[in-house]
């Protein structure tokens, strides 16, 4: 078992997943969560209470970047949520430039401030909404920035970066922590359980159905 | 002429020259600055007089992240500015983990934005206090991370990589801004004029020297 790791965690079911797989590979993890003004900041909630489960330390950074650039539909509620990314028009608009590049830093820093060099994050290039900061390109080439700009060399850890949505969930009832899923939270709409209808949820569905397993949030 | 960039500004020597090779460059610029709790924030407003001069637009993001993870002498007046970093021992306590990669993340974040793919930095890896996220090797790493992570072109540029300080200097005299070095702002210890002991004094005045100078900010 290597020492320490840091995972990111949403709340969500990837994140959740990640972080059980992570105690399974190192003796002491710290979970970050971010409060960065989503509108579903009710998944810090989730992050709370799956730490609490995991028994891990917990901290949540608050960060105001995008309350102070507006360019989502995840931190503006003016922007719908069934649109097109203004920019990129191949992305919805629930892409939030910079987002994971802006998590990963942080937590880089702060690993680094602890000595850390084990991050973790849940992301998946699979069953996805087309986010490009969840694909492994982007990982190798942050995990390479964040290195060079410390002078301190980083591994980022992505296990479910290969796996569908019916893997995920299939990994998660591997890890016995199926039921903990009803703790989690999906949905962008901020709604528990989820709305059903945003990109979110119906990804979730598609893992539960595929898998031939009811999701723990509805029962 | 290309059409737009992004500055980043702080308010010293360095991103005030590359700003105004910038507006050599590009037809319009917006100078963006940081208010991440540093010690010398006396820095914003010499940036706000640089932009001013130069007749950019301007915004200053306030950031939070480091008063969180608080790792630095720049941010905590508790650590001695002229000690070593706690991590990397070749380094100066005055380092911040995860500055330039925070920095330019947040840029590309507003510069996607607002459709822009240039961004101007000021670094150099000559004459520096050894910070690596000053080096040309992470800037590549890092314009590459953020182009995949926004699935975005961008380009960083970094007119004064490769110079001294007294190169530098040279520039600004050959850009007609030597005289507006008076109201840039280099102490860390947030004295104007410079306290002359830390090391951005000791540089800046090497600078000077060697291009056979006054420094305006005594004058």
């Amino acid at each position: 078992m290597k020492p320490q790791a840091i995972v990111l965690l949403s709340g969500g079911q990837d994140s959740t997943t990640s972080l059980f797989w992570a105690k399974k590979k190192f003796k002491k993890i710290i979970a970050i969560s971010f409060d960065y003004g989503q509108r579903h900041s009710i998944e810090l909630s989730s992050a709370k209470k799956i730490a609490k489960l995991a028994g891990v330390m917990h901290r949540i950074f608050k960060i105001n970047e995008y309350e102070q650039i507006k360019n989502t539909a995840l931190v503006d509620k003016n922007i719908s949520l069934y649109k097109k990314d203004k920019i990129n028009k191949n992305l919805p608009s629930t892409f939030v430039p910079g987002r994971n590049i802006l998590f990963l830093t942080i937590a880089a820093s702060y690993a680094y401030t602890c000595g850390i060099r084990d991050i973790v994050i849940g992301v998946s290039q699979v069953d996805y909404s087309g986010y490009p900061d969840c694909r492994k390109k982007f990982i190798k080439a942050m995990e390479r920035a964040l290195s060079y700009g410390m002078e301190f060399k980083f591994k980022i850890h992505t296990p479910l970066i290969n796996k569908s949505k019916k893997e995920i969930v299939l990994l998660a009832k591997k890890l016995g922590i199926l039921n903990f899923m009803k703790w989690t939270h999906t949905c962008y709409k901020g709604i528990s359980p989820g709305c059903g209808k945003c990109a979110a949820c119906v990804l979730r569905a598609k893992g539960f159905k595929e898998a031939g397993m009811n999701d723990p949030q509805f029962t």
